[in-house]
């Protein structure tokens, strides 16, 4: 396997698992969160496939591809160890979809971000709310939702708060 | 059809150009030539399905993964249009495949540039070599290779020196 087979895994699973969340979520109106700009490709998805939502980005230095910039109102400006818990006294449990893609390439810092972060996001999503990771997080309260088909194992997880 | 959608479109027809290309060529011993390496994923993914040919990566600055950077005697460094004629001169007409994603987020800009390297390309390829391309090619003596399954029209673009 190479990196662009690794590479085309992770896109097509986060694009499969993000058109999953949205449609499962689709009769909520509570707000989005990207967690992590990047290049924006990701954002630009979600802006098509929940046109109708709040999507609010969370980053630490916006460098995205010009055309897929959120507005300075929408921007959470900042590392995630201070925005998440920031969001938390803005906006409650109201999140319907939270999408997370902070890693680099260090797999064993990854892991232990995710570890550091997983705290700070589940407080964030309603009841029904799901949260799709590129990494395994590691959550108290929300369970564990099956990969739809075109997700390939390993390279997306999905969470769920179910009560 | 949101940025991701276009960015995994590119990928997978890379992927699926780059694996029909290789395959049509098996029998050839001839070198084969990367020309941008950027992040270095379709080198990695070269490297694993023509590992038994030699492959030469031109590339003004090498920024790739680690993971993914040729040894420095396989490295073509500067501007292509001052390496590609030195290739002509060292090489002769023996490229069995040459792959090109030189682009950039102007499409007005890779045109003219797939304009202006194209007769520096052309003389390097082989009788029965390929040419892959994610932009269209303006070639005199190549002809236009109907893409492989898998391979998106308009994503990418392959050539070949039938004679
Ligand atoms: C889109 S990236 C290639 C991505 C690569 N196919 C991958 O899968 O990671 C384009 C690369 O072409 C290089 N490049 C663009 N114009 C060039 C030129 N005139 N001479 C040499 N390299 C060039 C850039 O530096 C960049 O690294
Ligand atoms: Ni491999
Ligand atoms: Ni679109």
């Amino acid at each position: 396997m190479s990196r662009l087979d690794v590479f085309i895994n992770r896109m097509v699973s986060q694009r499969a698992c993000l058109n999953f969340a949205a449609e499962q979520t689709k009769e909520m109106t509570g707000p989005v969160f990207e967690l992590g700009l990047g290049n924006g490709r990701t954002f630009d998805h979600m802006r098509e496939i929940m046109s109708e939502r709040e999507i609010f980005v969370f980053e630490r230095q916006v460098e995205s591809n010009p055309a897929s910039r959120p507005t300075e109102d929408m921007t959470m400006l900042g590392d995630v160890r201070d925005t998440l818990p920031e969001a938390l006294a803005r906006f409650g449990a109201t999140a319907t979809v939270i999408h997370a893609d902070l890693g680099g390439h260090n797999l064993e810092k990854n892991d232990q971000f995710a570890r550091l972060v997983s705290p700070l996001i589940e407080p964030l999503l309603c009841v029904g709310g799901l949260m799709v990771s590129s990494d395994q997080m590691y959550f108290d309260n929300l369970s564990n939702v099956p990969l739809p088909e075109g997700a390939v194992p390993g390279r997306c997880f999905i969470y769920r708060r179910d009560a």
